[in-house]
């Protein structure tokens, strides 16, 4: 398997964020080819030490790193990465990596 | 569903953050009651912007929040968090979540 994890930051407005993510970005995200698998976080995201940065945690799962490669390199991929413009001013940080059961 | 992902900054030594990693604190981590899915990540992590921050990033999945708590509180749970002061010094980020696929 491999995965997408995005880990965004606190936006400044959270009620439009969500209504934003819910209602397009995970509509369009969903659209991407050899998506398996997306999760999403619910709020409150908590750290072992208190209150997290993060506001909302996507973990997107497929079969391979070259699948992931696609899929971003996909027209479908190139407008969820545009949409992000739309709702993540606040940060987000996007890491890929290929993964294994243990 | 809950998640607590860990986020482990680049090591001094990743060959020692590895091994260490591999041969004790995943068989110590394995122990807590109620882990149900335990996925690591392959290097390298990338993000798409370029190299990540991150060494290796670990997804625990528990049937729930209460599941989380209670894994946390329990010896095995202690055990782990107390593991990380072997081999994470480069610093960690425990993010603790419920979750949901849509």
């Amino acid at each position: 398997m491999a995965k997408l994890v995005a880990l965004y930051k606190k936006p400044a407005n959270a009620a439009a964020f969500d209504a934003y993510y819910y209602r397009t970005h995970i509509t369009i995200a969903k659209t991407v080819p050899g998506l398996r698998r997306y999760e999403v976080s619910a709020r409150p995201i908590t750290t072992l030490q208190g209150e997290s940065p993060y506001h909302l945690v996507a973990i997107l799962s497929f079969d391979s790193m070259e699948a992931i490669q696609q899929a971003l390199a996909s027209p479908q991929g190139q407008a969820t990465a545009a949409d992000l413009a739309n709702f993540a001013q606040a940060g987000v940080e996007l890491l890929v990596f290929e993964s294994k059961e243990v």
